[in-house]
């Protein structure tokens, strides 16, 4: 199977068990608050999160019924999480993937409410599962030390620190990459809880990578790409004071280190059998731009 | 052991489960999330949520080690849910209880991520128990639901539906105090829960009657209390065009249906066997005002 069909594949999944747990969302939630909640998740976009968690159960053989329910609260707290981050008193965005952001959409009252039910609902979502045994403790458990205070939350937190200096650490670069690290280890992590521990440390280590080469190549293709390319204005980061890799290592220098972090997560996957899918899931990511 | 002092014993033990939680927000946590977050829920106040869900632990003989983590978890979601309330798009409320309210201390874009991360982790100190058995498992689920989007986000919903009309029926009044009743009903449904299930449809009615008494006497006190007495301008709800209980019943009706849930609640309470705490419980919230 190709990489491309086996994407096809893992979205499919997870496509489905999408629908299965908007249909949980009974007539006991409010018409206005579900709407809200479905727009905000229904955005369509790579469903990286979840493919990463599906994908990866699959590579451990553990049992992926227990991983779709996973994958649907990762995307769930994923959404809530950019709801959020989009509200006036944050980053203040109209707009997401094209679309009206929700608050926008909604109302900022009602943008808050579905932000906290979407992250409410991935718990309450996993917990529906009448066969929850020990591994899904644990992988809830990952669930939410990832999203929580001293993972994604913490890394929205760093980013709002930054107050548009001259110059900033490397040390502080990487707090902020830790919004998306968290939410990028998770699924790998989850699906390792759910093979009985299998490479945790190591699918821990290949989610940090992960998630600093995604932030960098989007750094490196926010200066070098057209308005056409990526949807948004160039430099827009740079232009907004944004903490970025570009202020801290200069093109050449973030370039270096996105090759720093794919070559790390490469070297990680030569000691995991049958991830043929992740290494290509990681060359696919590197090679948005080198 | 009068009813005074047993209020008390169950006060501190939630007293020192909070000072736990609170040690394990560790230093990966950023300072300013951390002191929003225990600023949020340091507020003293009574802890009706966490004394309800241990006592009524012990009437049931189930494991109160248990329960302590309910406790503080049901006291997070009470707290969360007040912060993202008195936000500007929603209550706008720059005060509660006589201090400023989270996002007029630390900012709104802190009161909103402080918000989020006490449901977050709300969640999350209860899976870091090592002993998470089937009986926790049970407990989170009903924690899940009564908090979320057709629990306590619902009533929410519907309280913002409120458009200052003329007149409103008894079920719309109802949908309103779901709010309260959901997190009033969750302290005494995850202490069955602990137990294996008794009393379990039981003490579901009874947390309905709880909370929608907590609601009236609160609509009757708006009402019949001076600002001395009750910390706030009397009238002020009915000014604000807020649905209660006055509105759909007048006064006289108002007391008469505290009257009915008090009852009831009393009857339920004949059912369960060392259940006296819980009949003092209801007499002291009832006779705050007849």
């Amino acid at each position: 199977m190709t990489y491309k069909t086996e994407y096809s594949k893992y979205l499919q999944i997870f496509n489905e068990q999408l629908d299965l747990a908007i249909k949980c969302l009974s007539s006991d939630v409010p018409e206005e608050l579900k709407d809200a909640m479905i727009y905000s998740v229904d955005g369509g976009g790579k469903r990286v999160r979840p493919v990463l968690c599906l994908a990866t159960t699959e590579i451990l053989g553990a049992d992926i019924e227990k991983a779709k329910k996973f994958a649907v609260a990762l995307e769930m707290i994923h959404g809530y999480s950019l709801v959020h981050d989009d509200l006036p008193a944050m980053d203040n965005d109209d707009y997401r993937r094209g679309k009206l952001s929700t608050h926008k959409k909604f109302g900022e009252a009602i943008g808050i409410l579905a932000g906290d039910a979407l992250l409410n609902f991935a718990f309450e979502y996993c917990l529906l599962d009448a066969n929850f045994d020990k591994l899904d403790v644990q992988a809830l458990k990952i669930l939410a030390e990832n999203s929580g205070a001293k993972g994604m939350i913490a890394g929205q937190i760093y980013d709002m620190r930054n107050d548009n200096r001259a110059s900033y650490s490397e040390e502080e670069l990487y707090m902020v990459y830790n919004k998306t690290i968290n939410l990028l280890t998770a699924p790998l992590t989850i699906a390792s809880a759910l093979s009985g521990g299998k490479h945790f440390d190591k699918l821990k280590e290949l989610g940090y990578h992960l998630g600093a080469l995604f932030q960098i190549v989007d750094d490196i293709m926010d200066v070098e790409c057209t308005l056409e390319d990526i949807g948004k204005s160039p430099n827009k980061d740079l232009e907004q004071g944004k903490l970025t890799s570009i202020r801290v290592f200069g093109l050449d220098g973030a370039k270096d280190r996105a090759k720093f972090h794919y070559q790390s997560g490469k070297e990680i996957l030569a000691h995991i059998e049958n991830s043929e899918f992740l290494s290509e899931f990681l060359d696919a990511m590197y090679l948005r731009r080198k």
